[in-house]
């Protein structure tokens, strides 16, 4: 008989696990029974594109899903939407699911479990947070609701959190024709960036017609009949609307937690290398805690791109084949009014906070060489371990044509090498796409010279 | 008393190497006396930026130039412009020039000699190759010259050989609004591509109004009184106004040469990687053979990033540090109508030429996630070695936001990664940057299944 894998989660981890696992078992001659549950009404969709759904760049949420219910069926996979795990038992090899729509309760036996639960929006432990008009945007579903939200009398929008979900809904929310404040605990907004970049993304957005508010705690949702009316603050109270959390996010694992599987600091799932959490038992994606090879630790990092590649790895191994998921270097991008922004590896803040010697270094350039048309500005700053000359991470701000640079420096964090040796690396020169000398390697060698 | 350097060749590899000997040189508290000689008028420019200039978007030749003769003179730098070195005598260490402002001949002798005189086009061996109106276009002078040649009646360019150069002339003379017609000997244009991408560019070409003429080797120019009037090659005789050459370049070594020093079958110097080609004599730029880490051989690639790397590592040397050169892996790119084109390493046809066991794939995608407005296509094509899983190289064809992600693959190919691991590494992911899966990587990941 072929064995029952059972996949907790319809979204990237998990459907790719199910799709790889299907397809390596296969190509190895052997079956695999597949059921996936999902309590949401979704299958594989882009959650990283809901900001461009509810700005109005992406006309419809089925426009975000790259693999429907009905295709992955298609496929093999038996998927049961609106079916919500509740309970797992390892020992026993079950897992207790309610099907939302026939209102009733199942056990699914499994050989093998595969766990992709997913994150879950961290709420302020302040009074009113649970009010009506208050919003995590975590899953379609809640895109759904924010913009079921939306219309005449909503015009005054209130985001608390300026990371990469803060700005990129506050962005949003400005192209639906809000006003739009911003409010942050943090000095200046992207605190995964050092402040001294982060002043940038701070002119954008006022440039863009935000109410940008730093160093700001909220301290209480004042509600009224129809939910929250303002967003109260340290620094102030702010009339709202609507509420957009952009307060960051924690592994969904209550289930996991219960079964008495193995746990990081953060609450993620600890896996080995192959996504294994135990016999039987696997998992992937924003549930997981992920090696960071440039920390040297755990961490976790809920992106769709680790989600993907650690689906896929996962659904190798549980089909029969070997693979391996490698870590990761902390690289994220994103895009910001008329701002690019990107980092990878550690800031200079994160450096100084791990007690290593190290350089930083910053220098302005332009994407393209500066004496044609569209050359735009761009700012890179560096830090390298001193004395080894290691690169210990790398912040990119500009306009057009910026961000994706990082990649470049990903790629050095991930062999690592020295500044000296990335300002001497062959990259890509013509007049159009850069400097001769490349803003990375400008920046490297900047760092070289320092050291 | 300050030891002598005499620089040939006042353009980027020169030039950097005098800057950066001077800098390193007086940080351990030495003087050097540095004197420059170049043939031209001009200083420190990108030959790069001259299609841009005839194009009409860069305004005038001086902005072209990243520092001028008067900014390096401040520099405590000597620079003789239209002054032609044309003897070297390492034995005597003296360099014999003529002051062409002069019109006469001097002796400088020298204590460490700077050979940076660059590359020299190539004109095809047939008939009327030397004709008026035909035109290489390496230097600032060139450009001119070309700038000069066009007018009223000049409507009808025949471009000969569809590479770079080529291909960013022909554009600029469209933009120009001369009637363009590119003869190429190959079977596509940009033969540095494998011909299944180089279609592609064939069909930009096109669409860009341009009449492409591909295997078709030119055997004469006819000429008049005022200078050639057509091309005639084996697939038709093409009426031209001004013929502008792309057939390529060649080490200009022929001083080097007389002088006895060592090169290798490009005809290019040969040094070790401190850029030093015998006692007292070093080498940067277009003028000589460079370490390639894939092919694992000597290779002639005069290009900018190079020259200004090399010049920067000869003129720590030179001035008493120490620097390598660590060779290169085979990046270029350029931009050809609305086209992005790109490649490292080595193509389909390099692989199977060298003999190499490998896999080529090709991938089709878009520069940003599908469902946003601006995703365009990208093509991705990859070798890799077989049974490693080496990267051997990889092609980059695609509209806005493609070429420049061919650094990645460059990166891998510096550090010898395989087509497994390059598929996992962490690079930057947002919708409108890339698919979840970053084009390259999906290439990779396809490679690493077919092995």
């Amino acid at each position: 008989m072929a064995d029952r894998v059972l996949v907790i989660g319809a979204d990237a981890a998990g459907m790719s696990a199910a799709s790889q696992a299907l397809r390596t078992a296969k190509a190895a001659g052997r079956d695999l029974d597949v059921i996936a549950v999902d309590r949401g009404h979704w299958t594989s969709y882009s959650a990283c594109g809901i900001p461009y759904w509810i700005g109005g760049d992406v006309a419809s949420p089925g426009a975000l899903v790259a693999r429907t219910p009905e295709e992955h069926r298609a496929n093999g996979i038996d998927v049961r939407l609106l079916t919500e795990a509740v309970a797992i038992d390892t020992e026993a090899g079950w897992v207790e699911v309610v099907d939302h729509a026939a209102g009733r309760r199942d056990r699914f036996g499994y050989d093998q479990l595969v766990i992709a639960t997913g994150a879950a929006p961290l709420r302020p432990d302040v009074p009113g947070a649970d009010a009506a008009g208050i919003y995590g945007v975590q899953t379609l579903d809640d895109g759904g609701a924010v913009i079921a939200h939306l219309g005449g009398d909503v015009r005054r929008a209130v985001v608390v959190g300026a990371g990469y979900i803060g700005l990129e809904m506050a962005e949003a929310l400005v192209r639906r024709g809000l006003s739009v404040t911003v409010v942050d605990r943090a000095p200046e907004p992207m605190n995964t960036l050092d402040p001294d970049l982060g002043t940038q993304v701070h002119a954008a957005m006022e440039r863009m017609g935000m109410d940008v508010v730093t160093s700001a705690a909220v301290t209480a949702f004042e509600t009224g009949p129809g939910g929250v009316t303002a967003v109260v603050t340290d620094a102030g109270t702010f009339p709202a609307d609507i509420v957009v959390l952009g307060t960051g996010v924690r592994p969904a694992t209550d289930l996991a937690r219960a079964a008495g599987l193995p746990l990081g600091p953060s609450g993620g799932l600890r896996t080995d290398d192959t996504q294994r959490v135990a016999d039987g038992v696997w998992a992937a994606g924003d549930c997981v805690e992920t090696w960071d090879r440039v920390r040297r630790d755990w961490v976790h990092v809920p992106l769709g791109t680790h989600a993907n590649k650690q689906g896929r790895v996962l659904g190798t191994n549980l089909g029969g084949g070997a693979a391996r998921f490698p870590g990761i270097v902390g690289t994220a991008l994103t895009k910001v009014c008329d701002l690019e922004l990107a980092r990878t590896g550690l800031t200079e803040g994160d450096a100084v906070e791990a007690g290593l010697d190290h350089v930083a270094v910053t220098i302005e350039s332009t994407t393209r060489s500066g004496y044609l048309p569209g050359a735009e500005p761009i700012t890179v700053k560096m830090v390298a371990e001193r004395p080894t000359g290691r690169l210990l991470g790398a912040q990119i701000v500009g306009r057009d044509d910026s961000a994706k640079r990082i990649d470049v420096c990903a790629m050095a964090l991930w062999t690592e090498l020295t500044v000296g040796e990335l300002a001497m690396t062959d990259l890509a020169y013509a007049p159009p796409f850069s400097s001769v000398w490349d803003p990375v390697q400008i920046a490297a060698r900047k760092a070289a010279d320092r050291l």
